[in-house]
């Protein structure tokens, strides 16, 4: 396993294995657990190397939010992706992504309106960018998106499509624990009270399927039921419960074509996001 | 040579010519004069294969500004390409290039807000825009950019530097009618009248040139001398002269690093635009 640390070393590596090997890419924020190592599998079993990218990506966190505190822990990581058979893990610094003068944006227009985006402003601009400059320096056939960060693989799906980037977006379904919680770096900060209240979030998920497998289509019922899970022990702060079409993420009133249901709560200071599609077509 | 007139043609072909063959690239809005030549043959001189887009990009052009009489001939654009020795030329449809529901854009920040920029809102986001989708589909080592479009320019090389696009921006030197005119495919829409006053512009420049030359620092001292130059027919109606720093392209005072002479005009209906490197280092 190659630990490489500057861009230029990636972009030149990456040139030369791209004429003859097809390159699997899975950028990460690091601080790995079980869903990202599904989606290295993934990224393996597609390509002839496959490489994992570690950067906690400031552009993205909001002032009040939690870059400072992310959780990193590099030698831990490393251990986990050699034993995944990572080729490449790909380490650079924040100075070598945005040297002094940085000014330039990627910016998808309109699928940011919606859901995180409309609390997070900046952060699917800070996104969409890293993910452009990650796949110019990594230059993948295809990199593996999990379904987790739904906007955010949404977001990057329309991205490689606006921009014509020659590269497939592979998206991997959420990889949850045993008792239902979303994998997630942040649950890391979960006290063990909050990590119990965290369970109804993936509850009410699974309250809302059982809702649509029963016939229901309308949205504000099962947004209500939704609501009604995620307040039963009233440690839950929701940001918001959101049935939308699963392509464009406009909000829906009934659901008859490709709907997802997405959620944010806050449990403590930790804000954490979960969804499920509900109508696949 | 080749005439490609699908994205996904383009992209296949550059994807496989990439692996052993250096691609130069010069993008266009076709119409050529004899400065796209120049920047063909350069192209031409350090690439294996040259390749030259046509296409006239709606998302650069204002709801006031020229779009729909823009000059085009393809045939005669061909035959001069021809005898270029070009290998390639991609001429994508507009739909092609931006379909429906298209919605992510480029945008290079702080540049775009001096010169051009002030008085044509978007342009410069539809030419970032643009220009990185051409790169995604032609994937060249270089391209050539002239230096007559020098806001431009300086954008895309920002550009390139920011995003990690893995090629190198070759600027060309602006090249002149033999009376000095700068060569545009705009300087079509000129009656003899205005060809004559159009003049006044690179008139302008050697004047500047030659003020600097005499020592004169003072940017105030340039520009009034410059704009006496451009008035003194009274059939040219000034949009801006600016005197900037040739990177930053920030106003100067006084000339003591990088600067550049930038000048836009009207000429009845035909905005043109000029400029000189005053000071190199």
């Amino acid at each position: 396993m190659k630990i490489i640390k500057t861009v230029k070393e990636m972009q030149s590596l990456a040139e030369s294995l791209r004429r003859d090997k097809r390159i699997g890419f899975v950028p990460t924020m690091g601080y790995l657990h079980e869903g990202h190592l599904a989606l290295v599998r993934k990224a393996r079993e597609l390509a002839d190397v496959a490489v994992v990218s570690i950067f906690v990506n400031p552009i993205q966190f909001g002032p009040t939010e939690d870059l400072s505190r992310y959780p990193r822990d590099f030698d831990r990581d490393a251990a986990l992706l050699e034993k995944e058979k990572t080729d490449i893990i790909f380490c650079p610094e924040a100075g070598d992504v945005y040297p002094e003068g940085y000014s330039t944006y990627v910016e998808v227009k309109g699928l940011e309106d919606y859901l995180c985006g409309r609390t997070r402003a900046g952060h699917f601009l800070g996104v969409a960018t890293v993910v452009a400059k990650l796949f110019n320096m990594v230059k993948p056939h295809f990199a593996v998106f999990g379904q987790k960060d739904y906007q955010q693989l949404k977001i990057i799906e329309k991205m490689v499509r606006d921009l014509n980037m020659d590269l497939t977006i592979v998206p991997h379904p959420t990889v949850r624990e045993n008792d239902g919680l979303a994998m997630s770096s942040r649950n890391t900060y979960l006290s063990p009270e909050e990590r119990e209240e965290a369970l109804l979030i993936s509850a009410s998920i699974r309250r809302a399927e059982q809702l649509f497998k029963e016939g229901e289509r309308n949205v504000a019922v099962i947004e209500g039921e939704v609501a009604k899970v995620l307040g039963s022990k009233g440690g839950l702060t929701v940001e918001y419960v959101s049935i939308s079409h699963a392509d464009t993420l406009e909000a829906l009133e009934k659901i008859a074509d490709r709907a997802v249901l997405a959620i944010a709560c806050r449990v403590g200071k930790t804000r954490l996001i979960d969804n499920t599609i509900l109508m696949e077509a």
